[in-house]
């Protein structure tokens, strides 16, 4: 029988228009360090002025450090802790997407320990320290929704100078605040809300085929699948639909909230792994035909995916065969048909690579597929995607 | 469109057996008042027992308050906070049911602060004081599945000497720690079994149609209904079905974490002020056809029954009546069909005191209704359920 155990520490505002409702909670110190990507959009779309508004009337003082680029790295941490403790910030706000929310953390962690951040990353060159302290309070107000960052405590770090990507957590990297607002997410262009979307689709369709999946983590997940299957396509076709945005926003951040991820996930960062341009939800996509139907020819999880099938509106599901159905009909319908490794550079000669590299990087849980994967399967499912 | 806030700080550990990992936890302090009721079952069913060697094997010292009676009393608080503080308890650890959890938590407040517990009551004859200090730490084993206590920071307690009884609550008497494990609720008769079950049920049922509900509390709600429309009546059945156990025990909790209440509890809340013997989930039941067939027959909720009836298996359900009709089938099929409040005491002359009392009492929110309910649609809804 199933045991598990659920701590969500977070507090989560969620709705369009939360952002500004910072100001009346207890924000966990008296002086932010603000952290945001080093591309324009945070300034441009008003988002981070209406930060500093909210922190002006909360009687907060703050800094900006604005240089997290996409896939962030050791140095944005390291660069990112040092102006923190330089002007006395004593907490960390994260205005950004998945990249922004992972980086912040990490600054956070080392505004109060010593040393490199790398001291503390399980990597093969990384130092596998505990961290003595806690790090310092976090406050994420997310821009995307894709990646769940706002209600986890991990993050993905690149180290240029060990050529290593890695995940570092602690449990005090988790926010004590998150702010969900689809309104700071009008911007994001359709082919980035669509390749974000399906990643947190992702989140829950793994979770729920996993073989350590639990009620509970069964409900966040197939709620995150039916929101995003009805509102998704909205969200891909009209930007400004704002009520889909906030269900797909809803629903990246339920599928954060019990996330079990299988071998998919480990699968595309072995993708990702030799091709640093490849968007994770892009990579995700051309994928999961290949992936999901592998289960359903063998009949391997039909229950679940029924389950999915009929979140996804199908009320007459009967087989896995109709989630196969139900997912090339959603990837259809936020553009996505058409996605190809090939167009990222990927050969089909190099596929063979790949099965190797799953057991050397971190992602999903390759131990908990509904049947257990080969090498030669791996394999099978690379060359069934590629195209 | 929704806005709304997630909180819920308390760690939660599900699953038959998960009494048995509390000694790898970290418990919040060094000797724990163990609060249990002034029966017998914590003792001759082995789960003090069990509790004090998990104590023992973490190394916390313990002293035991075994006073708390049914619908638990100030002095039942003032006693047990006297002896926590005497004995230098620095946390609380509640085993028991919905009373236990509720005194405990009071007990737990006045551990840390000055005064009588009724200074912080906010009845008429109470203090109306904000706590000064937090509540000493609350670790919450539920040994019933009914209330949701374990995972709220309200409090029931009465007042001997001034007649009252009333909800007193802080954000620091939510426990930081729960235990929900259904091998405690093995020894529940049948009559409880139900009687709580469908406690939860409406619990969930009134949040699914109040007209604050949003797309988070559904999930919780309409995944609580499930578990208990598929698994109340076998634990009913065979309270030794440990796996229908589990699943009502989960949906118990699933319905705490996210509880918006409608009048029906208030209306309760009514009869229970004028029958001390009448429990909860009795009278709870007793109500529900009249109240919830009020809204259908006025169809004022109809998507909302729909889901619950869809929830409860009725694949097909196309009208509110087909939730009513699923109602009806599963309080008769844990053995409810023929409660009749006359049983209880409750004469037909007195139902017309009742909705001057409803604006009285602490209760669900008679706000938030499908439709607003006049003083002359209670009376209807009372007489409707006389039998």
């Amino acid at each position: 029988m199933y045991h598990f155990t659920f701590h969500m520490p977070a507090k989560v505002l969620f709705g369009p228009g939360t952002l500004q409702e910072l100001h009346s909670e207890a924000l966990p110190g008296k002086k932010a360090l603000i952290v945001i990507s080093n591309g324009t959009s945070a300034k441009r779309f008003g988002y981070l002025a209406a930060l500093e508004k909210e922190l002006d009337q909360a009687g907060v003082t703050y800094e900006v450090f604005d240089q997290i680029r996409p896939n962030p790295t050791s140095d944005n941490v390291m660069d990112g802790a040092a102006l923190g403790k330089q002007t006395g910030c004593d907490f960390v706000i994260a205005l950004g997407g998945g990249s922004v929310m992972d980086c912040a953390k990490c600054i956070a962690l080392m505004m109060t320990n010593p040393g490199h951040i790398w001291d503390y990353s399980l990597s093969v060159n990384g130092g596998k320290k505990q961290a003595p302290n806690a790090a310092a309070p976090i406050v994420a107000i997310t821009t995307s929704a894709g990646t769940g960052s706002e209600v986890d405590m991990a993050s993905v770090i690149t180290n240029e100078a060990t050529q290593e990507k890695t995940g570092i957590f602690f449990p005090s990297m988790l926010p004590t605040l998150s702010v969900v607002d689809a309104n700071l997410m009008r911007s994001v262009p359709p082919k980035f809300t669509a390749y974000q979307g399906m990643d947190a689709f992702f989140h829950a369709a793994e979770s729920v085929i996993c073989k350590n999946e639990h009620p509970m983590g069964e409900m966040f997940a197939l709620k995150a699948i039916e929101l995003i299957a009805q509102n998704l396509p909205k969200a891909y076709a009209n930007g400004d639909d704002m009520e889909a945005r906030a269900n797909v926003a809803l629903a990246n951040t339920l599928a954060g909230f019990y996330m079990l991820c299988t071998s998919q996930h480990t699968m595309e960062h072995a993708m990702g792994g030799y091709h640093d341009n490849l968007v994770h939800g892009a990579g995700l996509i051309m994928l999961s035909h290949a992936y999901f139907d592998f289960f359903a020819s063998r009949k391997a999880c039909e229950p679940q995916m029924i389950k999915m099938a009929k979140a996804m509106g199908v009320a007459d599901a009967t087989s896995g065969k109709d989630f196969i159905k139900a997912l090339d009909d959603l990837i259809a319908s936020v553009g996505c048909a058409d996605l190809r490794m090939s167009d990222a550079g990927i050969t089909r000669d190099e596929l063979k690579k790949y099965p190797k590299r799953i057991h050397e990087v971190l992602g999903g849980d390759i131990t908990a597929d509904p049947l257990p994967l080969s090498d030669e399967d791996y394999l099978t499912i690379f060359e069934e995607a590629y195209k």
